[in-house]
């Protein structure tokens, strides 16, 4: 991994060819709440949508978008209302995002991609966007990824964002991209909302097919609540602009496209569980030892979504009988006799039982903020792995009075 | 229903020919802790246990007991300590609990069910145990009711205990028992602990069949915090003190029992949801329009389970959104915009996201202790109802510092 590069402060236009702004428009309270991602020319678009059958107006609106056609050059965003059960009415509201985003932008309507996060069951404040997006297209630039960053976030804490450089014939290649939580966060073939951008070079097909390996290694592998969204969608573009020759499936710069990509969903995904709603830990969860990979996420997932589990890390208590209750109940026929368990690199429990080390010893570096639990099944080769976030009092501080 | 009747101050020793005693033997903090039930006979048995493959010794041990014999005369239980995830030692000292039982009692080993809750992963004060057992065999009453729903207590802050009676062939019968929560439940198959008794005249397999489908309806159709136990069990006990005919499949008196069997364990089972660790609401979900039962319980379970759902009704919000979108993704192929829903029968969303009534009107209603969640799929005919209770902060507390 040594060929990808880290760019400090890199974001959603760090990749060449890509320009963003993010200002507030009227939705939210005195906050940012609308951004666009335009790309230079129409890029390659990859993308994937919740899987809930409850289905926000902007996801299906840019899911049938997705359908027709697979270039996209602008990508329009607000929070604080998800325009989500908002019947025919919120249908024609989104249709009207797409309009004055394709207007203000000189773009055909088939190029506008369209988001909304927020609040569900309320009517979009429609002439505010249509005005903001007006506005936003006379503030398009390549140093506007924080603001666009900071337009799309509800009870996030701080904007999640990054990018990656690898070389490919002598010439930088680009991925970068921002991304919201946090709350309902428990993706399905998607997350809240990604967005991500590249100036490499590729066709949509294996685009699509690299982006929806790396979300389902990533983003759908992370819950903050347990709750799917209604309004879950990433998207990722890919404009060419680096110059260098296609990348071709099986080469070695695909599979270092492949790595970088996947990095850049990881880290975001992480952000969003480091981030989630009252948290104060990142709980990471690495099962190995498994049959299938699915079985090693079936069991990660099981752990990750306990709350008991979840209230433990909060109060730093390194109870793993919580835990092994936790995979006991994963679904996944094992034989708990055989698991051994780490916290943070300390041997907690072996084989039968077997209290490895006194907890005691463990207690201490449950105070980081970074929290490693590490399950080896010893029935096989596969792993999988899975990222959370502690269950505090502040989450139901948020979510008892989210709206009031 | 009229023909059955609630007893005042019922419990496990309501039904004749039953006897119980509760004291505190050396596991809690000055708590009673350890509880024998007795019939004066051996009783028809029937027993549903956790599904969860990390499964404590007394379930093992009891579980073997089941299949080897259908009757049981004594069950012991005691709190505090779950003797889970103990091994080979843990093994042993569930076979010392049977045999302390057996010798004090002058019954044989295999008519013997024990039973362990509390926490996992530490060994038994199996002495303390032993002494206790010997205690308690001296202290048997059909008044002791009281002090062994208190003994089986956890977090639980009240007991939880039922009697019901009605009549056949002019002789009353009765059904009764006792139960306990109230973390880690998302009863699979079982409940945390539930342990009821008869003097019904029915045959072990009639028994043992009609307990199933009860609990199937009532303990497997609750949950506080998602977490299925390890040490999950539901016992029941029939002696046919009544003195009736025997209860033959089909006929009214069947019925009868059946009905008021369901009426136990939903009573018990809305207990352990009300009294849910931290909750201060009791939440009934009622699903109904679905295609199948089996479709109605994955949306009610979907909605139960909703960390988002459980805030918002504490926070008394209604939120109706959280709850449509918990329905998205259940799992059940459903089209959300034939959905109507109301709160405390308040009408409050109609088809396609229609809003009946507003919000304001419905919000003081969810001060109320009881929150009734009503949705109708129109797809069907089929329905099925679920409990659970609202998410607070003192569920972190509890659970953020339950060893230390």
């Amino acid at each position: 991994m040594e060929k990808i590069r880290i760019i400090e402060n890199g974001g959603v236009t760090t990749a060449k060819g890509f320009e963003t702004a993010g200002i507030y428009c009227g939705i939210r309270k005195k906050k940012k709440d609308i951004a666009i991602i335009k790309s230079d020319n129409p890029a390659a678009l990859a993308a994937v949508f919740t899987q809930n059958k409850t289905i926000a107006a902007p996801v299906i609106i840019s899911k049938r978008k997705f359908a027709n056609s697979k270039t996209c050059t602008a990508i329009v965003v607000n929070s604080g209302n998800a325009n989500a059960c908002t019947g025919e009415c919120g249908m024609i509201d989104a249709e009207r995002m797409v309009s004055a985003t394709a207007k203000a932008l000189n773009v055909p309507p088939n190029e506008v991609i369209i988001a909304s996060t927020g609040v569900i069951g309320q009517f979009l404040p429609i002439e505010n966007i249509e005005s903001g997006i007006a506005q936003l297209a006379t503030l398009l630039s390549p140093n506007g990824s924080d603001d666009a960053a900071e337009a799309i976030m509800t009870t996030d804490t701080f904007a999640k964002t990054i990018a990656v450089s690898f070389s490919i014939a002598g010439k930088e290649v680009t991925i970068g991209g921002i991304a919201k939580g946090s709350g309902m966060i428990e993706p399905n073939m998607a997350t809240m909302l990604a967005f991500i951008t590249s100036d490499a070079n590729i066709a949509q097909p294996l685009l699509q097919k690299t982006f929806f390996s790396a979300i389902a290694r990533s983003f759908n592998r992370i819950s903050v609540d347990g709750d799917t969204s209604t309004n879950d969608m990433a998207v990722m573009l890919a404009n060419g602009a680096s110059g260098t020759p296609e990348i071709i499936a099986g080469t070695p710069e695909y599979k270092l496209f492949s790595q970088a990509l996947l990095q850049v969903t990881t880290e975001l995904a992480k952000m969003i569980a480091r981030d989630g709603e009252g948290a104060t830990k990142l709980i990471e969860i690495s099962v190995g030892g498994a049959m299938t990979e699915d079985e090693a996420l079936k069991v990660a997932r099981s752990i990750g979504n306990s709350n008991l589990v979840k209230t433990a890390i909060h109060g730093e208590d390194p109870n793993w009988g919580r835990i092994i209750a936790a995979i006991g109940y994963s679904g996944v026929d094992l034989d708990p006799e055989f698991i051994e368990l780490s916290m943070n690199t300390y041997p907690v429990l072996g084989k039968k039982y077997h209290i490895v080390i006194d907890e005691s010893l463990v207690q201490p570096s449950l105070k980081q903020k970074d929290i490693l639990l590490s399950v080896n099944l010893n029935r096989g080769e596969k792993a999988a792995n899975f990222w959370t976030c502690d269950l505090t009092k502040e989450y139901i501080n948020i979510n008892a009075s989210y709206r009031s």
